[in-house]
């Protein structure tokens, strides 16, 4: 299959690339790296990648950005922030990209443990997770011929060093076992799932 | 108490004002109507809608529009204009409410019960509804001495005439019963639930 892969440069990404890279031919698709360069914040940037690469079998994305902060000291713009860059950005590649996805693709977005298990300073995250598991349920009925499913992986283990001390006690995953998931709603049949690695 | 209730002139917000008023010292406000009128999506309103009232015991939203149509013709730009009104607009209201909310006061929200049952052209409703359902659970940790609730209601039997045909073989609920919900918010020990009249 072809298949495209957003945020492929980063440690969910290369990981997701490493596993389905033996039997699919994969679009690695990145900010600034990559095959080909989109920013899932801008219309007419996502236009301009399916544009390029026409028609795929699938669409994943391992990607998007969050704001980490009190709530105390939280502004509007902050919280927004979160929303326009990993909920937006993963809405946008499925509203604009369900037109250049073939008849029995399937997209994957990511979300993460934070859905279901809030951490200090992470309201933004709870939020925006809890958005894109929300809009998978319910696009999940309005993508005919087409899946959509979502990957929510606890901390991973590759990025304990940086981010441990926010998940206390919270077992990590290594991103080749997280990547598991992409393939499980790849080549499976489910629709309106979210798969949790933790 | 001191009851500042936004969104007071609709459905939901005439039941709840009867509910309350009843032993309770009601704001009401709307964005035209009411005691004092603020607009949610704006900073700028909200600071200044608690200036003008000062401190309260409990603030209680039932307001916030969302975007409805079918997923396959649906831009980013109408995604965004339901995460602008009725998430951020309520996210907004807790960012600046908070310090204006006396110690042991509540907040509550209003989601919906598209949370978990999507329905025809509501993907929108759905992951708004969800975002919020995130915010309110992480939120609950991160406001010491204040606590914060949702509810979620099903379509009001008020709405029927409307709303009835996007909601086939749903149950409907009186505003007057929807009313109690925020009761069990306002004076009951709960944080960080989410009520569900349905």
């Amino acid at each position: 299959m072809k298949v495209m892969v957003i945020g492929a440069g980063g440690t969910v990404g290369r990981a997701i690339v490493d596993e389905l890279g033996r039997d699919h031919d994969i679009i690695r698709v990145g900010k600034t790296r990559g095959d080909v360069q989109a920013d899932l914040t801008d219309d007419a940037s996502v236009q301009q990648l399916f544009t390029q690469t026409g028609k795929v079998d699938a669409i994943i994305s391992a990607t998007g950005s969050v704001h980490f902060g009190p709530l105390s000291e939280m502004t509007s713009a902050q919280f927004n922030q979160g929303l326009q860059d990993k909920l937006m950005g993963q809405v946008r590649l499925v509203l604009i990209g369900q037109h250049y996805l073939n008849r029995g693709g399937s997209f994957t977005l990511t979300t993460g443990i934070l859905t279901q298990h809030p951490i200090r300073t992470g309201v933004n995250a709870t939020a925006v997770n809890a958005a894109l598991e929300g809009f998978v349920l319910a696009a999940a009925n309005e993508l005919p011929g087409q899946r959509i499913n979502a990957v929510s992986p606890t901390v991973l283990t590759e990025a304990l060093d940086k981010y441990g001390p926010f998940f206390p006690g919270f077992e990590s995953a290594a991103a080749s076992r997280v990547a598991l998931a992409y393939r499980r709603s790849l080549e499976g049949i489910d629709n309106g799932k979210v798969y949790r690695v933790w």
